[in-house]
């Protein structure tokens, strides 16, 4: 089972317009950071014992920048918290789910991060994510 | 600030369906429960201090119905537990956001909840709830 909500993520145009939004709903900017392999400016916002992530695209190719051009802003994916990734992507694709990466890649905070299909899952987006190390 | 993400509200076209997709992602169903104000089904299922809810709607006029029509399944909101959500909402409102609840409403478990509108949000749906009493 996931252990908890890691984070939800949710895709922006602007990311210092969507940080000052979420500061005037009582959220912190705990940490931001560049993820180059998926071409994101991320801000991290926690909530309980998740985060919101406002992802906004740094390249108009990125998946963020395809979804803003399709949908709009909005929720892009929810990412839970699993204990052995490589695991569950096994079992996940045993079960017939249709998995997005077949194995983990690198998000942000060095997390393995690995996508389930929204085909199979009623629309949704999900997003495993395994901490390694320190999580930091 | 928000103390948690109280819940994730999935929009579903078939609620048994839905469960038996999310039951294999290792979710359980913690209760089910029908609100006639929102004209929903809901079966909420836990994850860490969080819970997914899936939604289907019981009448072809209710928002989540217009939602599927218009978007197709997918995550409809985001609820965040508040303290005093009566505070909050005039709060937000001070703050320029617009609110689609003035005042709150029933919501599944009683509790008293509100939305806010995702035009000043960046597409995002943000439901606002608030536990009365022992939330059962």
């Amino acid at each position: 089972m996931f252990k908890k909500i890691d984070h939800l993520g949710i895709a922006v145009a602007n990311l210092e317009k969507a940080i000052k939004t979420f500061e005037l709903l009582g959220f912190k900017v705990a940490g931001m950071e560049e993820v180059p392999e998926q071409k994101v400016k991320v801000a991290f916002l926690p909530v309980g014992e998740s985060n919101v992530e406002l992802l906004m695209p740094t390249d108009e190719k990125s998946t963020i920048a395809r979804f803003l051009m399709n949908k709009g802003e909005g929720v892009h994916h929810l990412a839970f918290l699993v204990e052995n990734i490589e695991e569950k992507l096994a079992e996940f694709k045993e079960k017939g789910f249709t998995l997005i990466d077949e194995k983990p890649r690198v998000g942000a905070h060095g997390k393995k991060i690995a996508f389930l299909h929204p085909k199979s899952i009623n629309g949704v987006l999900i997003e495993l994510c395994e901490v390694v190390g320190d999580g930091k």
